[in-house]
């Protein structure tokens, strides 16, 4: 496991700031700007929906017209400028504009990301102020104002980064995110900006991001419902003037790349909306990795699984019953299940086995209430019919998620 | 539409009765028995999920070896005999067989249903007194006694029934059902007994159920799991001496059972657990009727719609965004959706347009909230792509739901 630091110093070439530019009500920051000095190779997944804000569709036409000269990003809170139509599109051009103007590059080479409600237009006005006020305020430090402008039902703001040494010289990757609600694993699932100042081509870029998001960004589920809005980018300035030379190198870019969109996939899910637990989902022997998936998947959206969690109750009949509903084979006679307390397994042991043979052993309920009264829990179940395997990390159903969603427009 | 009563007087030829056997710990009723004085033509519907609870692969059996011969039907709550391995079956068995020995038949020509918590045996001896209690108490008129003892997070009992005159004389028709949570449309899900004193024969009866529940049972969705103990089940026992002779006769008890199977899921829909609100999705101009069945699913199970119709908030940008994600094709720009209160249009008016060419239109927030705050909302959502139909009742998603499934086991 590589060492990620929950903090961004700086990295070279890049400027950010996150401000108040009157879309949040209280106050707060809701406007975020990144910018660097010259252009960057980059790379973008964006959401599956077919439903997508203006602002995705827009990302997706500048990052095809201009992968190797994207300069800057913009974050708006409070409106999702999705289900906007033509004028939806216009502002999200202007948005761009504005940006292009004051960084004084092409409207092509700026990314938009929206968050919020949908249905509603840019207010234009606060977003022109947005820009005037977040370039002001441009500084290499402010890492974490801008995640923090990013932020909507999230209750913290999420930073990863990692400095890394090569023989030819020292590069860092940094990211930020923002996720709470409408997280599901199909797709890029969220709001995130990765950074870098390493030096990469266009074609690994993209490969590198596609990479790192299949197996941390898409393996996240909050409620399982996929947002109009969710993408992720990777900008790479080359300013340290590092080259990843050798094949180690490229290996080393994609595991500390990884593990920088992990710690963020995994710091939404533990900041999930209303989420008081922090679960892992750990599926085994199953006929293929894509049905492993599938079951996973139905676990973690199953509303029963995640209230079960939330009450503290080590309910494995909901769990393999939400197996059994999975549209794929899945025999409970040949099935195992355990849990145990954590993030990771201690060395690989898999726990407490609670269940197997289609019934449950003679466990004893004390040893499984001290499990699952902890912060976070690891289920593994091997459905014994092959070598298929999935993870998802997900979070109960409380309370809180319901207050969040059913007020989040009043 | 037809009148469908909500009690049940008697059914010809059925006695029945609804007692505390010591399983909950209230003292609330908790055993049923159904007993027919003659044979029954009999048909079931019985859950999809691979995991499937003793008493289902018995009466799988049971049914398949006597469809013209079934005389009784017991129930039991607190215990869904599933996950409970070889003595799962054997206690299913001895059930059926104590009450085979008080009625007088072989065990074979029993049904046993059991609702309740996954993986705990069954208390034998509270069931045979169970078995003993009801037997003595059975009486033509104790249907709400039943349909009370099948109960366990429902609120209210569930009952159905229509009588039907005829050229050839009277027959009824009858049932009784309990829903409440692990409601999903793919299959039978839940329990619910079906009784008619009308002349049918065995492959009428499983056409008939199956149309019924089709239509009916298969298009409600609580919380979008799928139980491993959901069944519904119709016993014809002849006792009326009414014979179906014509197609018009055929086509009237079709339309019937129908009416009947209707009203008990709604009533599962309307009393699902911590429900606030009755919601009908009706899909239409999609591809087809899968797609359009693909959607509506997707819709009534996404937890942002729901908590959001739980907070009185006309949000048809989440039930688009859920439409996008239902891996369909659907074009926003196609699409409009209304909303209207009530259980069903009046006149075919669909109500208040929200969106339409992708995006809201200017509809009145006063307006939307008028109708929001309804106990019932019908939304109709055109697809603008096809001839693609389906209908789903559902209902929001509260915090009395959570509290339900976080403490249901302790």
């Amino acid at each position: 496991m590589v060492d990620v630091d929950s903090s961004i110093q700086s990295v070279k070439g890049f400027r950010v700031a996150g401000v108040h530019a009157g879309l949040k009500k209280d106050g707060a920051r809701d406007f975020a700007l990144i910018v660097s000095d010259r252009n960057c190779v980059s790379a973008g997944v964006f959401t599956r929906n077919q439903v997508k804000a203006a602002c995705v569709y827009l990302n997706m036409h500048h990052i095809q017209a201009n992968p190797g000269q994207m300069r800057a990003v913009v974050i708006n809170t409070k409106c999702a400028n999705a289900c906007t139509g033509p004028q939806g599109m216009v502002n999200a051009q202007d948005t761009a504009e504005f940006v292009a103007e004051a960084v004084g590059c092409k409207r092509e080479q700026v990314f938009v990301m929206s968050t919020g409600v949908i249905g509603t237009q840019l207010p234009m006005d606060k977003i022109k102020h947005g820009v005037e006020l977040s370039f002001a305020a441009l500084a290499r430090e402010n890492w974490e104002d801008a995640a923090e402008a990013m932020m909507t039902t999230d209750t913290r703001p999420k930073l990863a980064s990692i400095k890394t040494l090569t023989v030819d010289g020292q590069y860092t990757i940094a990211g930020i995110s923002k996720g709470a609600g409408m997280i599901a694993p199909n797709m890029a699932t969220m709001l995130g900006v990765i950074v870098t100042d390493a030096i990469l081509d266009v074609e690994m870029a993209q490969q590198f991001l596609k990479e790192a998001v299949n197996v941390t960004f898409n393996r996240i589920v909050v409620d399982g419902d996929t947002s109009t809005n969710d993408m992720v980018i990777l900008m790479a300035n080359g300013a340290s003037n590092t080259r990843l030379q050798t094949d180690y190198d490229i290996q080393q870019f994609q595991t500390n790349l990884t593990a920088v969109c992990r710690k963020l996939a995994q710091d939404i899910v533990r900041d999930g909306e209303g989420a008081t637990k922090f679960i892992t989902l750990h599926i085994t022997g199953a006929a293929d990795d894509k049905m492993a998936d599938k079951i996973a998947h139905t676990i973690a959206t199953s509303a029963l699984v995640k209230t079960a969690f939330f009450g503290n109750d080590a309910n494995w009949g909901r769990i393999i019953a939400a197996a059994g509903r999975a549209g794929v084979e899945f025999n409970p006679n040949q099935a195992r299940l355990w849990m145990s307390p954590g993030e990771e397994l201690y060395e690989g042991d898999p726990g407490l086995l609670l269940f197997e043979k289609g019934m449950p052993t003679d466990y004893s309920e004390h040893d499984a209430s001290e499990i699952i009264r902890e912060p976070s829990v690891y289920v593994t179940l091997d459905c014994g019919d092959g070598e298929g395997e999935a993870i998802i990390w997900t979070c109960d159903l409380s309370h809180d998620y319901v207050s969040i969603n059913a007020e989040y427009r009043t």
